[in-house]
Parts: C-alpha cells; structure tokens; sequence
C-alpha cells in the first residue's frame, strides 16, 4: 500500500499530466521519485490515446523510465523547442520559485526546463514552502568543476556566508560525480533576501557550472496530499 | 631560426616572468603556443635560482609542460589561492579586457585566472586591439554542455544575432571535445558594446558552462613584437 507522501505525488503527477500533456506534443521529463508517477501516467494514457509524444530526458534516469515504459525518445538535437516539460522539485516557495537538485540532475533539468514553453512541477505537500530554505535544509545544490571544488566553496563561503559542503557518495569512495560528469556542493545558506541577484553571483564564480535554483521558470506547481488532494499555485 | 611572431612571443614570455615570478609563489600556468616559452624561461631561472614554486595546470597541456620542464605540479585542492598567473590570449582590447579559448582551455584558465591576486598576458603584437573582434575575427569561444549545443546555438543567435558555431575538430570525427568533456561554439559577434552585459546574458543561457570573455581580470598585457621589443599595457 502506498504511503502519503506516495500518495500525494500519484495524486500531484496524475493532475499535471491530464491537464498538461496533449497529442502530438514534445515533452521534457523531469528527474526523481515524483516523476515516475508521471511517466507512469503518460504511458497509460498512451496506450488508449495514442498521444504520439517525443520525450526529452533530463537524465540518465530520465531516459530510463522514457525507454522503460515504450515512448518516444528524443534529444535537443532534432528537438530544441519543447512543448510541456514536466519535473519535480525539493522547494517550491510562495512565487514558485524552485530549489532543485536533491537528485542531482540540476543542470540538465534547468536546459529543459529553458527550452520549454511551460514548466509544470509535481511533488508532495511536504515540498510546498513559503521562503526558500524553510522546509529543505540540505542547502542549494550548485554543480561545479571537479578540479574547482576547493576554490568554490571557499569563495562561496566568503561572499554569502553559510556552509557550501561538497556532497560525498553513497555507493562509492569520495564525491557523487553527476551525469556530466562534475562535482556537487550543497550550500546551506542564511538570510537570503534577494534570490536573483544572489544566483548571478554564484554563476559569476568560475568553475560554477549551474545552480539549482529555478527562478521565474515555473508555470504552475501541484501539490499533492497525503489524502490524495491537489493544490495548484499558479504566479 | 624563430619566425617574428615566436621572437614576439618568446621576448613577451621572457618580460613577464622575469618581471613577475619571483622564488616560493603558487604560479598558474596558462595554455597556448606562448606560454611554451613562459614556461622554458621559468625552468631556465629555476636551474640557476631554485624558485620553489608550485605550478597549477590550466589544461592538460599546461601539466605537461610542467612535469616536462621539471616544475612542481600542484592543484586547487592543495593550493586553492595563486599568486601569479601567466597565461596567453587570442585578443586584448585597449581595457586588457581579453578574447581567450582558441585553443579550448578556457574554462580552466578562467578558473586559474579568478583564484590568482594577478593575472598576467602574454602574446604577439598581432593579438594587441583597441577593441574585441578587430584582430581576432574567428569569435568568442563559448564551452556548452554537449547535450545543449543545439538550444544553446539557437539562443545565441536569436538574442544576439551574428553566427554561433559548433567547433569541429580536425584529428577526430566530429566536435572538439574540450579537457572537460564539452563542446565549444564560437560565436560570430556583430557591433557589441558592452562586453560585460553580454557575458552575464550568455551565462544566463542554461547549457552555457563558461564563455572566453575575460572582463577586469588582467593585471598587465606583454606585448612581444617581431623585433624583439616588449609593450607592457596596464589599466
């Protein structure tokens, strides 16, 4: 049996993807645990529909669940416009203004995310905040050079402030390496009043590669409830 | 018997370093046809004076040269602050604002450049300008993630105009892939004004990793000519 939080993103994906995704469209899939439910959706409905998709992974996990479940995959490449793109988040504040990068798989995301007519983010109630840094507390995942790691978050540090954490691996020795192939810091911050100006600052820093904060992307957000109830913010 | 622009460069090289590194420094060490000569001469004073330097590499060809020329290897994580960096350029505005990556090492020497107290150029009086894109004709190199060249090229042209360009490689099939893994697009500019402007809209493309615009990060530019005579330009 599924437990609340599953249920709230079943709930979250399934709204999003029966309001959002029609025949014919070029769809980016976003990364994470939500996003299963919504590939899981799509495909469903693919096989009464016929919706005839190219989908557009935002990692390699992405373009796993795409293959796994018999749709279409495509690439920038043939595709550089893309419809609907759909993903989750780890924060979602009060203007839906995102933090993403929990999984890893920001920068990827945030070029999908770009080359979209519309962002759409799932997730659970748990995800809904109003100041970013409320409800997830692992910090800013920012994307760097492996050979910058050191530099970067001494100058993190030394501009904001706060805590910038080289993320180590579960399942193997030393740092998680992303699909490109980089190092992550996790930037556990303090005051932030300014978003905007505090992400140009970052990028500013050489050897930043992305940061994972989505701002002004997001078309419109679903929360899901433990109780299986959808809430959509829109700006 | 040395051609004028390698008699330029190696008077240019010579200048620099004699003027500038001096014994127990963290040097970065630039990429390109000039620094070969920055670094002999480093290796000529080391033999005679015992520098004890540590030399970080900006590319592969940058390590090479300074385990070839017996120099200590050294990186970020040890020593993320640098003391002096020397390093060449493909173009130098009458600011010592400077076009770098013709030879795709841009991201790591921009990297190297923003962690030294001093940057200092080298180059051949062809590479002196009054203002970016009158000498260098072949544009601003630009490091994107692979999987977003398309969008990226796309996006280029369509905010800035001119002729974005995927660099194809001439000893392999296809794209040069850069020391980082990623592929570079050289930008055909057309009446740009303000540098600094353009460099943040740039960033602001997600898929841009990093652009060969360095804007105020020079502390002097060497100007070698073919006579063998040296212009020091500082701001």
């Amino acid at each position: 049996m599924a437990d609340g939080d599953q249920i709230g993103k079943i709930a979250a994906a399934t709204k999003a993807v029966d309001e959002n995704i029609k025949s014919g469209q070029i769809v980016g899939i976003g990364s994470g645990s939500t996003i299963v439910f919504a590939v899981k959706r799509i495909a469903e409905r693919n096989k009464t529909e016929n919706l005839n998709l190219v989908c557009i992974p935002t990692s390699f996990q992405a373009r796993q669940l795409i293959q796994d479940n018999d749709l279409t995959l495509g690439s920038l490449e043939t595709n550089p416009e893309i419809d609907v793109a759909i993903d989750g988040a780890d924060e979602v504040d009060k203007d839906i203004n995102l933090i993403k990068g929990g999984g890893g798989c920001l920068m990827q995301e945030k070029i999908i995310a770009s080359c979209a007519k519309e962002l759409f983010v799932i997730a659970d109630t748990r995800k809904d905040s109003t100041t970013l840094g409320t409800t997830w507390t692992k910090g800013v995942p920012i994307e760097v050079l492996p050979m910058a790691y050191r530099p970067v978050q001494l100058k993190i540090e030394q501009i904001f402030g706060g805590h910038a954490k080289l993320r180590m691996a579960s399942n193997k020795a030393g740092p998680v390496v992303t699909d490109n192939g980089n190092f992550l810091i996790d930037w556990i911050f303090e005051g932030v009043q300014d978003w905007k100006q505090v992400d140009r600052q970052l990028k500013d820093i050489p050897g930043v590669i992305e940061t994972g904060l989505f701002l002004n992307m997001t078309k419109a957000a679903y929360f899901g409830s433990p109780e299986g109830k959808v809430v959509v913010r829109t700006k």
